[in-house]
């Protein structure tokens, strides 16, 4: 295996090492700390639920896995002594007993030849290792999380961050494992949209998805997929997936993604339950896509994400206007009621990277403005992050309830009007979107063509239940 | 819905604090302990990934699952007044936020229609109701786990003892779950003996259990199934389950089991990758299946499952003396060399129900002698216990080194009749069983038939890829 083949953990690390330089300048902290500290970071340990023999799920530890490449590596540890300019990494102990029953783990050279890392050792060394680094100096060991074996490693909300802010521009490897992640998340919407005759229920669509998705090696989901049908498809984080596709419902919106040795795809698509789009629901997917492609249009260096997301509601209001269900008002007055809120509460997009919600967006929950305050990312664009451009519309009752209770805002509300579209519930089109130097790559591919899905659903429904096959 | 259709969380109440009183007797614990205090278990909480805004895969708590049968509701608490017989239910508090995002959550009225409790209120009023519980008098409030936001409630060895004891005994409701959660596991390897065309790889195996077994309605699996092939399949923790099914490698097995409404099923079944069994694989596959035969018809209330254990390893001696893999001993001799524990290292089986291992098996992983080192049931069966009865035979070079370079115990295998058997891999069958009240009920139907396998995977081949269809 070849260098550039491998996951770039010592770029990593050295870009963090920057990074931690230049937080330190900023935060006033004296600059040994950023030229002399070790960096240290652990994997995830397999973890037993309380009174019971069997694991809660692997998560690697994500900074561990930047730091290492080692995805799946169980109780590994990594430290990178920044003014050596060396990464370490350590591999649990050999457990005779353990081999009995699962075999050999990989083995020091293997570990050598597999990562990015100038040495590899045993964890039994560790101690030792770190003992000698600090010896008689005051040079630290600084840490994301406290260590519960090393005392002598030091929790650092500098280093986290600089890992932060590091992982937040994506190199060429980690963009490959993230189209990587996309194209098997395609594959299987587009298996979800051509099975309707095989799925009667929510829970249908959850299993196609996750099946097309394992079945191209993705064994885990980025994210607990949301698959929602009839109105449910204004509830945002529904996640029950359990009530039957109703001939009398308009759509279904699935929004899931695949994980690709811990990069994550996060799209959501949405489609017509029998094939024809409901005059109503074309109409707000027309607006949504509308919001999705003139903001994507804008993604580049530079841009301000506020503005986009303030954009996708002016596209909003534009639409609602014309469609009647916004009266009464100008674009600007309206806007400045914050109605359209109700309708659309999230935030446009956020950070995509082994995080679904990623590193760095610098969020603000406590933004008094409710147009702003669920939105994830409120800074301006730089090459090579990744962002998902995911805008909606939803009618939900409770979030309705309190605009169309205040006169001052259900003024501009034709609720006559509003009325027709509630059993369309709610539609969202979500891509995965890389910032290049010039404007955007878009990561994903499934059509987003309201008359291609509508084609791609009865060519499904035509072929019938016994003619269905695998998509891949 | 009446009272018999609901999961019987008051009479695991009742029994438990029966069977508190026992063991109070038993360690001696002054009775008044038994007879006054109060009950008390948490559900288990969402709870996030360090460092991430995602949740950890939900588990509900298997004590609080047992005495309400709210197995999907998170944050709440039950407790049970031994002396006034009053079990009651604290649903968490009203979040508005969380209803705009969520929807409304089950209502007090809602609750008390669906669980078999006597009263359901709102968490809000826990902490004074354990408090008037406890009042000036020494009443005791007994949890299995601390609690951190009581600190009135104490953990109690004896509460953890009596609620495993009783939770052995399964009544009428929890069988009729374990039925279903057969029923889905029985299609889910159907589907996967059906479809070795679109079966390419261990991955595509387990995605086709899992995706089976989704779209019956189960989420969950019991636990990380294990999918291997080739000699993988004498790996006993083999999961990484992501190797090809190549063409020189004999047999699959999958030991996969459905989850419904928290209790289990757990499933282990082989077959010939191309439909056609080796004559050694066939040989093997026989040996266990009579290992499994006649210890499950030996089933009954009052048995030693110690007795029943070695009796699977006298059939497994028997059989390899016949086929010549064991050799220059007596079927006495070589069972007190104990090297048929090299073959099959694993116990017999192990209870099963809300956990893959279930409570009270009372195992002793202390015990010197190899071949009941690993077994978890050292008791005698009773009426109503659930077990699982899988016995195995494994070539795994692991498990044979010790022996083989052991004089004393090498001298009674033949190691050229040995090597003919390696590629067979390892083969288990594994069915789950309900003890009755003069013998036992297998609650597993899918086959274990030699030639009816055959037949399965045979007639999925002759399909082809292309007219593949779902079976469930």
């Amino acid at each position: 295996m070849t260098a550039t083949t491998k996951y770039p953990a010592k770029s990593h690390a050295r870009r963090s090492a920057e990074n931690l330089k230049v937080f330190a300048k900023k935060r006033s902290v004296d600059e040994s700390v950023a030229n002399s500290s070790l960096i240290y970071a652990a994997a995830s340990k397999p973890t037993l639920w309380p009174h019971c023999d069997q694991n809660i799920p692997f998560r690697q530890n994500r900074y561990f896995n930047y730091l290492t490449g080692a995805h799946d590596l169980h109780e590994g540890h990594v430290t990178y002594d920044i003014s050596k300019d060396k990464l370490t990494l350590y591999l649990p102990p050999l457990d005779k007993e353990e081999v009995m029953w699962s075999g050999m783990p990989l083995s020091l050279e293997q570990a050598q030849a597999k990562y990015d890392v100038d040495e590899v050792k045993y964890s039994s060394e560790l101690e030792s290792d770190l003992k000698a680094f600090t010896g008689s100096t005051n040079r630290l060991i600084l840490a994301v999380d406290e260590s519960e074996e090393y005392s002598v490693v030091q929790q650092s909300d500098l280093l986290l961050e600089a890992l932060d802010e590091t992982r937040m521009i994506k190199d060429e490897y980690e963009i490959s494992l993230m189209k990587r992640a996309s194209e098997i998340t395609d594959n299987s919407h587009l298996a979800v949209m051509s099975a309707l005759p095989i799925e009667k229920n929510e829970g249908h669509i959850h299993a196609e998805f996750v099946y097309h998705a394992m079945r191209q090696g993705s064994k885990n989901q980025a994210y607990d997929p949301i698959c929602c049908s009839g109105v449910n498809c204004g509830t945002l984080h529904y996640t029950k997936n359990d009530l039957p596709l109703e001939a009398d419902k308009q759509l279904v919106l699935i929004d899931a993604g695949a994980e690709w040795e811990n990069y994550a795809a996060d799209v959501t698509r949405v489609f017509p339950i029998n094939g024809e789009w409901t005059t109503e629901a074309r109409a707000i997917y027309e607006a949504v896509l509308d919001m999705q492609t003139q903001t994507m249009n804008r993604v580049a260096p530079g841009v301000s994400w506020d503005n986009l997301h303030q954009l996708s509601h002016e596209i909003l209001i534009k639409h609602f206007l014309e469609l009647g269900i916004f009266k009464n008002g100008t674009p600007e007055e309206i806007l400045e009621s914050r109605i359209s809120a109700s309708f659309y509460p999230h935030g446009l997009g956020h950070m995509l990277g082994m995080d679904t919600h990623d590193t760095a967006g610098l969020a603000n929950y406590d933004d008094p403005d409710p147009m702003f305050k669920y939105l994830r990312i409120r800074r301006n664009l730089q090459a090579n992050m990744v962002v998902t451009v995911e805008p909606g519309i939803y009618f939900n009752k409770f979030l309705l309830e309190p605009v169309l209770s205040n006169p001052e805002q259900a003024k501009y509300i034709d609720e006559k009007v509003l009325e027709k579209y509630l059993p369309v519930g709610g539609i969202r089109i979500e891509d995965d979107v890389l910032v290049t130097d010039k404007g955007f790559y878009d990561l994903t591919k499934i059509t987003k063509d309201a008359d291609e899905i509508a084609k791609i659903v009865k060519a499904g429904i035509s072929k019938g239940r016994d003619h269905f096959h695998v998509v891949v």
